[in-house]
């Protein structure tokens, strides 16, 4: 659990290097979903996702010492770039350990922000050891995407920015991978009004979350043969503990009503998301009985689409 | 020539039916064009597209007898849509004559907002012919889609909100087909700073409003086979004497410029912008060396691109 106090201050801490993104609503998929829709549009955030909040936190906190020593991290992407964005503000480079199948506008990013790739396998093992390599060659220091207090101290700041905007949300559904935006996002708005219920929405084709929380303890994935490319890790341990004490649920969709959804949300609110993002929606799609009637906020956690692959 | 007033009367008139747009910048797009942009997002307007803006105008000035005669145009599409949502909330239906090779989204829009199609060749006398007779035998009354004052004073409510909000620009750029918007942006902002600059922004492929600015008079387009459905009708009488007399200059595109900056702006801004939309921003892309240092005001007119049929 992370206080409520420290969240704010982090907000205040990163305030002057992200953007305060736009809450957008929609009479259309209003309509569709017979619900009140109110979307934390993280998709126009720097870098393209709201992992600039965490990774600003973050680099930060760290000294000018910790700097000189080299920072590394293992990401999909939307982490990598933005720590890479969050990095080169202090005049340093970041290495992040990049899947050799992470999608080309994600490996764009991280190097237009300054960022250096080294290519693993796209598999938990492989992460995992090729930084561990990394690390003990080098000695920098590991900025974890997900499992680290910083990092979800930073996410729950775009929570924060919803409910001081909309604050009588009855439900609030957030993406779920590592966990580091629905823990932050727990952490905020269950210590601002415990009665907002936090919803998960995760690809039944990467559920480890889902069968963790059923199971009450960590469990992996085998495959994650999703289109969600930013859905694909495996929640961490202290994100996996804050979920397990106070979400609501997790909602696990397929991929077609992902790939729906994010067709709606580009056709009606003309703007683009990230099939990532776009699971939110389809969350409530899915259970129109149970939301019917409610407002929800939505967060739309990015919007790095390889265009020239869109899925329909 | 409109005067001001008539504008900000229009202004006052459609408010409670409209979208006030929000306005976006993009430290991307500025770096890529060296210029200071600031979007007016008509995109993300009602029945997404700004002939809203004059189609609400011109309905709301109608009496209940002039609604009971019946109420018809001709349009490619994004009119039609306004059109129709504006009549529909005065409980009456549109005729919408509209060319075969419509696009499927702005058909659909038509429809899902209660108009009535008749098909019409693709080109200006298949359009108005098939509208003369149907006026002929209905009695309905025509509401033009530009060359009408009414309308034009309704577009011109778009460049009033921005002025409104980002009073200090140097330059703004709208798209031209029949110059409505252009005209109704003229009126506005000539009007209150006669030093911003105006431009309007055409494809080479349907260039009429350029060769008749040199010729003195209107000339039309033997052919159109643009990319910008929006941008195919040839300038109107009204529209074109207002253009005439005010306008800075009109830049012509080409369709790879059109497409290009489109990519550049669903990818950077992560917004769904038309490629008749997206002609503005090539508009200063082409002319990087005059713009240069500039604050510039762009017009996205509209976001209904059938996304099935991205043109990348």
């Amino acid at each position: 659990m992370i206080k409520l106090q420290e969240i704010i201050r982090s907000h205040q801490r990163i305030k002057p290097f992200i953007l305060r993104t736009p809450i957008f609503t929609n009479n259309s998929l209003n309509k569709m979903t017979g619900t009140e829709i109110f979307c934390k549009c993280e998709n126009f955030q720097k870098s393209g996702a709201f992992k600039i909040r965490g990774a600003t936190n973050a680099v930060e906190l760290l000294s000018q010492s910790d700097m000189e020593q080299g920072i590394a991290t293992a990401s999909s992407g939307n982490h990598g770039a933005a720590l890479s964005m969050a990095v080169s503000r202090r005049k340093r480079k970041v290495t992040v350990i990049m899947p050799d199948n992470s999608s080309k506008i994600k490996v764009d990013n991280v190097l237009r922000n300054g960022g250096k790739i080294i290519w693993c396998k796209p598999n938990q093992e492989s992460r995992e050891n090729t930084l561990k390599e990394f690390v003990k060659e080098t000695n920098s220091i590991i900025i974890h995407p997900y499992n680290d207090k910083n990092i979800i101290s930073g996410q729950g700041t775009a929570a924060l920015e919803l409910i001081e905007e909309q604050p009588d949300l009855d439900v609030i559904i957030t993406p779920l991978s590592g966990g580091g935006l629905l823990s932050g996002t727990l952490c905020a708005i269950k210590n601002i009004r415990s009665e907002i219920q936090v919803y998960g929405a995760e690809p039944k084709e990467a559920d480890d979350a889902y069968r963790s929380l059923i199971a009450g303890r960590r469990l992996s994935n085998k495959t994650t043969n999703t289109i969600c490319d930013g859905l694909r890790a495996q929640v961490g341990e202290i994100n996996f503990s804050i979920i397990k004490e106070m979400v609501d649920g997790i909602i696990t969709l397929s991929e077609k009503q992902i790939i729906d959804a994010m067709y709606y949300i580009w056709e009606r609110m003309k703007i683009i998301v990230e099939p990532s993002s776009a699971i939110v929606l389809a969350a409530v799609l899915k259970n129109k009985s149970i939301f019917a009637g409610k407002k929800i906020g939505l967060i739309f956690s990015g919007g790095n689409v390889n265009l020239k692959d869109i899925p329909w």
